[in-house]
Parts: C-alpha cells; sequence; structure tokens
C-alpha cells in the first residue's frame, strides 16, 4: 500500500526524543493541492496528527521487542505495547490543541513529532 | 512511502458505517511473522488500531470536502476535520479495550473499523 505525504512539521524544539512532551507551538504546512481539505478545520478544539517517523529510515520494520521510551534499563516489551519509532509501519500518532489556521498552516500546540516529520493525515481528534 | 499489512481485523458486526460505535467483540488477528511484538501486549487496558479503509478501492484521493458521517443533510466541511474514510491517505484509527490475547490473536471490545481491514500497527493508546 503507498501513501504519500501532504505535508511537512514544523516543531523547532523537537529534535530529540519523540516521547517526550510537545508542549511549545508548532506548524502543520498542508500541500497547496491538499489545502481544501482544511476548510472549517479553525473551529476543531483538537486534532489526530498521522506523521512518517522519518528520522528511522531505513525503517527498522523487524524490530519486535523495545526498551520502553528508549531506556535499556527498562525491560524489553513487544512493539505494538509501546509508541516506539522502531516498528514494522513507522507511522507517528500525536494530538493536538488547534490555536489557529493561517492558509494553509495551521499553529497548534501539543505536537509530539519530530521537526521535518512527513504529514500524513489530519484528523477529528 | 510504502506500508504493508501485519495483520487482518475480523469484526463480524461492522459491515455497514465506519461511523457507527463498535461495541461487541472483535478479534485482531497478528501475522505470525509479526506476533513477537505482541509480547506483554495483554496487560494493556487500551490500545490504538491503525488499519487500512479498504473499502474505499482505489483510494478517493483527491476528496477534500465531505459531508460529515456521509449525511447528503450536513453541510460540506474539509475532510481533515472529519473521520471520512474518502482522504488522500486513507488510514483509519480506533482506540480499542483489551480482552485478552490468544496467541498471536487480540479480543478486543469497541473496535470501530470494517471486517476485513489490513492491520497496519498497534500502539500503547
Amino acid at each position: 500500500m503507498n501513501i504519500s505525504p501532504i505535508g511537512v512539521i514544523r516543531n523547532p524544539t523537537k529534535h530529540r526524543s519523540p516521547d517526550s512532551e510537545g508542549t511549545a507551538e508548532a506548524r502543520i504546512e498542508v500541500r497547496e493541492k491538499f489545502a481544501g481539505g482544511l476548510e472549517g478545520i479553525e473551529e476543531s478544539a483538537n486534532l489526530l496528527i498521522l506523521y512518517w517517523m522519518h528520522l528511522n529510515s531505513p525503517p527498522d520494520r523487524k524490530v519486535l521487542l523495545v526498551h520502553p521510551r528508549g531506556n535499556p534499563s527498562r525491560e524489553l516489551r513487544g512493539v505494538f505495547s509501546t509508541r516506539s519509532p522502531r516498528r514494522p509501519n513507522p507511522i507517528g500518532i500525536t494530538r493536538v490543541k488547534v490555536l489557529k489556521r493561517e492558509g494553509n498552516v495551521l499553529v497548534v500546540e501539543g505536537l509530539d513529532a519530530m521537526d521535518g516529520s512527513p504529514l500524513l493525515d489530519i484528523k477529528k481528534g
């Protein structure tokens, strides 16, 4: 199955662990050809953002056991009960608060995704 | 970007609208090669399930405005503030309650996805 980016995440404060909380303002830039899908979105309080966890490139699709939060002192566990970026399909999810819309850009709070992540989807959340 | 199914959703009561609530028991069948990723998952209370909205096939990727819940009496709105399956990347998300695990199968409650949907990911949720 093929998916392609509909935009990009600009999150200047997130260059480190994707597990830490994102609280500062971030920008979600939607490509012009998809901007029509933002119609009325500024009325939403919260949204779910789907993105590609691009720092795991090429994806470590065969990893099935991980240390939670990448902390080796924590016991290994199955990847499907974690949020690790190392997983068969490295799609990330983060819930954000909508602050405002500026044309094809959403300004949001609480975006827990690394700067430069390809944007895959935005949903009611 | 390429994603591939890690299993399939068996949800016998869901053959209609993916927007209605799923409350009955459903089964998430994980392929044997990925079953190691389920280690310890039965300790989780809730999980997020990502799946491919396969009834929209081939995907209507150019649809940017939809009637919420497919109801034509409701005003058109941008697809990104809805859960419509008609969207550029038709990835669905549903939160479930974990009832039990039987080997490579999770038995869950509240799974809001159509029977036969390809499973893409399971996350802490």
